[in-house]
C-alpha cells in the first residue's frame, strides 16, 4: 500500500476544526478514510487518585498522550492495525476499553494541538489550521456548554479566562505558524471543504 | 463553454501573491490558463498633467480602474475576448496598446486589492489571501527596491511608512476576512500550490 494521505486539522476550541474533519470523513466511505481525534489521547491517569484526575488542566497539551498519537499514525501508515484509545470523560482517565482501527488510505488527525507537536507534524502531508474569531469561539463554547451541558455562565467564564484563552495564545494560535493553510469559519467554507475533498479524490484515484 | 474557474489571489506588498499566480499560470497550458493582474489595471491618467499623475496614490483601491477589471472579467466568462489594457509605468498612465487576451477554462487575477472590491469578489470562485509577516514583507520590499530599481533607503521606508502600510492596514488586510483560505508564504508553500493545482486539473478534466 502506498503511503496514505495525512491531513492535520487543528484550530482552537470551537473554531470549527471538529466539523470540517467530520465533513471530510463522512464525504467518503469508511474503507478509505479514518478520523483520529486527540481528544481520544488524553492521558491515561489511572495511577491518579480522583482528586488528582480533576485538577489535570486539559487544555494544556501536556494532557495529551501524543507519543501513542504518533506511534499509531506510524503503525497505520505500515499498514498495521491499532488499537485506538476511548476516553472515559465521568472517571477522567482512559477506559480499559479500544477500537480497532484498519489503516486507510486518507487520515485525519484533528485537535487542537496536533500543529504544535513536532513529532505529529513531521508526519502530516496537509496541515490545516481552522480559524475563527475569538469572540465568536467564545460564544460557540458558551452556548454549547450552558445548553447542552447544562454549565452555569460563571463557570464557562471562568474555564474560559484562567485555561482556555491563556493556553490558546500559548500554544494554539502559535501553532498557526505550521499550518499551508489557514481556513477562516470551519464547516461553512465550502469552498476550502472542496479544496481538500478534491486532493483527497485525486489522491484515492491515483491510488 | 462552461463558466470558467476564477481564481483571485490577493496579498499585500510582497506577499508572494505574485510567485503564487506565476507558479499556477506557467504549470498550465496558455490555452487554458489566463493571469489577470490588477496592476495592469491603474486609471487612465492621460487627462492629467505629469505633475497631477505623480502625486496619485498608487497603494489606494482608488488608483485602480476595478470597473474595467470587472467588465473584463465578464467579457471572458461570456466567452469573449478583451483587450487588456497596459500600464506606462514612466509616464504614469494607461498606454494606448492593449493586449488581446482570449477566454480560457481558467482565470488567475492576481492584485493588492482584489479581495477588497465587492464587484471582483462576487466574481471569483476560490478567494485565496497570501499572508506573510509584515517585517518579512518590508524587508522584500527593501532589497527589491534598492536592489533592482536602485532606490535609497530613505525614500523606502517613506513610502511604505506614509502610504504602503497605511493602506495595507486599511484595505488590504480587511480584505483577509473574505478569503476562502490564507496561504501562509507565497512561493515556498508547496502544499497549498497543490492543493490549488489539484482542483485546477479537477476542473480540468471535468471539462
Amino acid at each position: 500500500m502506498d503511503k496514505p494521505l495525512i491531513i492535520g486539522v487543528a484550530g482552537g476550541s470551537a473554531s470549527g476544526k471538529t466539523s470540517v474533519s467530520k465533513i471530510l470523513v463522512e464525504t467518503f466511505s469508511q474503507q478509505t478514510i479514518t478520523l483520529l481525534r486527540q481528544d481520544d489521547y488524553y492521558n491515561d491517569q489511572s495511577h491518579m487518585t480522583m482528586e488528582e484526575r480533576v485538577k489535570t488542566n486539559y487544555d494544556h497539551p501536556l494532557s495529551m498522550d501524543n507519543a501513542l498519537l504518533v506511534q499509531h499514525l506510524k503503525d497505520l501508515i505500515k499498514g498495521e492495525d491499532i488499537q485506538k484509545p476511548l476516553y472515559d470523560y465521568a472517571n477522567h482517565t482512559r477506559s480499559s476499553k479500544t477500537e480497532t482501527i484498519r489503516p486507510t488510505k486518507i487520515i485525519i488527525v484533528e485537535g487542537l494541538f496536533v500543529l504544535e507537536d513536532a513529532d505529529i507534524r513531521e508526519l502530516l502531508d496537509i496541515k490545516v489550521f481552522v480559524k475563527s474569531d475569538d469572540d465568536i469561539r467564545f460564544i460557540r463554547r458558551l452556548l454549547r456548554d450552558t445548553e447542552e451541558r447544562g454549565r452555569s455562565l460563571d463557570s464557562v467564564v471562568t474555564q474560559y479566562m484562567e485555561s482556555v484563552k491563556p493556553m490558546h495564545e500559548q500554544f494554539i494560535e502559535p501553532s498557526k505558524k505550521h499550518a499551508d493553510i489557514i481556513v477562516p469559519e470551519g464547516k461553512t467554507n465550502t469552498v476550502a471543504l472542496d479544496l481538500l475533498m478534491t486532493k483527497i479524490n485525486s489522491t484515492l484515484n491515483a491510488g
